[in-house]
């Protein structure tokens, strides 16, 4: 089969064995994914890593222990947790510390004709989601986490910095929540997306607003958004973290410490509050795509994704 | 009457004029100030401060509207609230916009033979708590905020970084709280109070454990207590910081947002807390007490503050 391979900041397509699924896997044939920031940091050599990623995909399930999943189109979810450990036992085996993570840490992703995950990884798609939608099961999972984490009451004044794919998808997920969000990006075509999405959008001013926000989401992935969340939220508000950056971060934290500003780092979700919004509709998705390849040109897909003002791009078997 | 005067790094004790109470102070007579680490950055000229420092105190109200409080001895909370904002409405005074700070921000501190504040801003203390003790009410409701803000369960494994004047109150308040406190520092003399107290303690170990505490408190004091506070906590864990410093500090953020960390800026609480242990005489204050200075002498005394391994300085009348 067709296989993406990351090295040495080099995108290659390979031919390589159709993997082989362990017992309680389903092995599971591509029908989209999705190329995330996250994909782009480990081309650049983050974590050290060398290999195939891809960690939002959707599929065709076809070899499976589980009558339920075969033929099924899928979605999975991208932590391959012990279900022996503490944190697996409390519904928390995104924590587990002897996990694998699909496409990131020691289990080959999504980027080829197949891949195999844990039956329990897996998620129906309902035939009403389009494929081209599903894909984004994983990073809306993302942006619903803070949800999970965070209690915004209704019409909580939220401000999301940074207008890039997450961005977006968080102020869609807050606004459906009925939050008052205000998305600061540096893009008008981006802004745009959610401004018709219903969500109040600006560029961001020269004068940041201070203190006016109950609470603020950092997505820019870049050292500049804690800065500013930091001083936009009011006291004794909630900063949410959601731009993973690799060079150290160099902050004040005197406002955090006089303000008692609660600071919350925010990773990857549970698929189910994200299938519910995708089955809804609720989110504007087709803005979002910028792309679509096949998987033999992901060196030209993984350069297009690169490109500034391009959202997400997807590779296609 | 004496009062001290902070300028260009130099202590100076000035002969002034007696404060004028304003309508709903409270004029009150100087039993003991402590000098906290908050004095001392204020002398090496943090905030641009230039005169009056103080904001732990006994004293003995002498002037007041007030007939409850005439004659009283009291503690002062330090944030002199406008009373009429959103902020004050929510009993969050602390954080009120406009507000002054007792020996901080435009308001006279409590290093002089009288100070003025609000009748409002007055806890009489009860005739069982001595006065070396009372004054450490303000510190004191400083670790007993940690309580307000985060809840910590019965027998938590909670880590605190510091074996300072607050990292020795947050272990005790904690430990009383009936947390399973360790508390790590760099000095044998100082984790033996906390011991003394019941409290385990520990020199900090070249290596450092990982992901052990479901909270981690930073009492350092220093950019170094942060970092490791982010990786001695649990993934989901909270890191309480307690540690002002005036310098921008780096920090590596990945672990922050991996690990889904809560980080919570803490900073002065109230008073009742503070004054129900206190008059418990649940905490160890007497090893704690390292020196006691006439006001007239208070060079000497912020001199002896600063000096290696000493705890709390007082300043009296």
């Amino acid at each position: 089969m067709l296989a993406v391979h990351l090295e040495s900041n080099r995108v290659e397509v390979r031919r390589v064995p159709k993997p082989r699924r362990p017992e309680r896997f389903s092995l599971i044939r591509l029908l989209a994914a999705g190329i995330c920031n996250t994909d782009l940091e480990l081309l650049r050599g983050y974590y050290g890593f060398r290999g195939r990623p891809g960690h939002e995909f959707i599929g065709e399930v076809v070899e499976s222990d589980s009558p339920s999943l075969r033929g099924k189109r899928v979605a999975g979810e991208i932590n391959l947790s012990c279900n022996a450990c503490d944190w697996c036992r409390r519904g928390l085996g995104r924590h587990c510390p002897n996990r694998s993570v699909l496409g990131i840490v020691r289990h080959p992703g999504a980027f080829a004709e197949f891949l195999t995950l844990p039956d329990r990884n897996l998620h129906p798609i309902p035939s009403s989601i389009p494929t081209h939608h599903a894909v984004f099961a994983e990073p809306l999972a993302a942006a619903c986490e803070i949800l999970e984490q965070v209690s915004i009451p209704a019409r909580a004044p939220v401000a999301i910095l940074g207008d890039g794919k997450l961005g977006l998808l968080i102020a869609q997920v807050l606004h459906a929540h009925g939050a008052a969000v205000c998305l600061y990006g540096r893009h008008r075509d981006k802004l745009n997306i959610a401004r018709r999405a219903g969500v109040t959008s600006s560029l961001l001013p020269k004068k940041l607003p201070q203190a006016e926000f109950d609470f603020v989401v950092d997505a820019t992935g870049s050292a500049f958004g804690l800065s500013a969340a930091t001083t936009m939220v009011r006291p004794r508000g909630t900063v949410i973290m959601k731009s993973t950056i690799h060079d150290a971060v160099s902050i004040n934290t005197a406002p955090i410490i006089v303000n008692e500003i609660t600071l919350v780092g925010s990773r990857c979700g549970r698929f189910q509050p994200a299938l519910r919004l995708l089955r809804a509709g609720t989110i504007q998705l087709d803005p979002m795509l910028s792309d679509s390849y096949a998987l033999h040109r992901a060196a030209k897909a993984f350069a297009r994704a690169s490109e500034k003002g391009v959202l997400k791009v997807i590779l296609v078997p």
